[in-house]
């Protein structure tokens, strides 16, 4: 993202809990002054194996006006366990999103916890999601195919008093893009070509 | 799971495309026969280690009367790229709502593939997902925080007419747990612990 050039508009912060803070502050900054580059677009293939067994790649994204490679070529397994036939060889799909939920908020916190010149000592969460696998294997009609309910706890502590750690918490929630996707949905355009 | 009792429904079918076919049609009526058998619950736990980066662990689940461990202990780093102030030591968090989408379609394809005797010879996807990220930097309140829209879009080849194929991918999607969760939501219960 290109340096910015707008004044900063909080207090600057030191880089504190591994966040480069003055330039997390910048790259607001940017955004604020030149909105197209938030426009990102992540992207990953996935290569069936053999089973319920199929593989991932990450590697590249657009956003902030050009296109990106992970510095690592990000590979992840899925599959079922034995007990649902598969051979375990990777978690279920399903429990990525948990993963996915649970980095989300973390990251934000990170962030945050920085930006409000607050330094964390520990922040660590447990999430679960409950599923009733009737519906996915079509044997019931009032039965969901995904999970009916996601439940998340964090545990926070750094140099703050209580409240200041819990709003950062929230605040990270509140801004959570993985949250969102979880809570609210999103449209999915599906397409499929034979060969 | 325990071994089927109930008398298969279908016309048996052959292990194929790497499922154990008479196991999943097994486990379907056992299922059909017990729906207790049919409660799970996936479950991670994540760390926050330092700036946008944290781990998560994927090791245990309940499910078909009993309690789970995978047989490996997964273990997923997340972080933001450079771009975004992180140090690209994992994907994004929202890049794994992709990987799961894609990989829950491919393992449901393997199995009604095989349930419905067809032998593939490949499964491929490439998904997308677009973001605007002012929502999540609190930069716009009309913007959302997570994606504004998902593009997944499937290759299939196997010994069936396209339409046959076709028809597999979208009971896939129809069944998919992931999809889903992604599409339509899913409610996401919120605790917060400080120390």
């Amino acid at each position: 993202m290109p340096e910015a050039t707008a004044p900063a508009t909080r207090t600057p912060r030191e880089p504190r809990n591994g966040v480069d803070t003055p330039t997390l502050i910048a790259t607001l900054n940017a955004v604020k002054a030149t909105p197209s580059l938030a426009k990102f677009r992540f992207r990953a293939s996935n290569k069936w194996v053999s089973g319920t067994y199929s593989e991932s790649r990450v590697e590249s994204f657009s956003g902030a006006g050009g296109e990106h490679s992970h510095q690592t070529a990000f590979r992840y397994g899925a599959d079922h366990p034995a007990v649902l036939v598969g051979e375990d060889r990777g978690p279920t799909p399903i429990e990525f999103l948990l993963h996915g939920l649970a980095a989300c908020i973390a990251a934000g916190i990170g962030n945050i916890a920085a930006a409000r010149g607050i330094t964390l000592t520990s922040v660590e969460s447990r999430v679960e999601g409950d599923i009733d696998l009737r519906g996915l294997l079509g044997l019931s009609d009032t039965v969901r195919n995904g999970y009916e309910g996601i439940r998340i706890s964090f545990d926070i502590a750094g140099d703050a008093p209580a409240e200041k750690l819990r709003q950062i918490v929230e605040q990270s929630r509140a801004r959570s893009a993985v949250f969102d996707v979880l809570t609210n949905g999103v449209p999915v355009e599906f397409s499929i070509n034979t060969r």
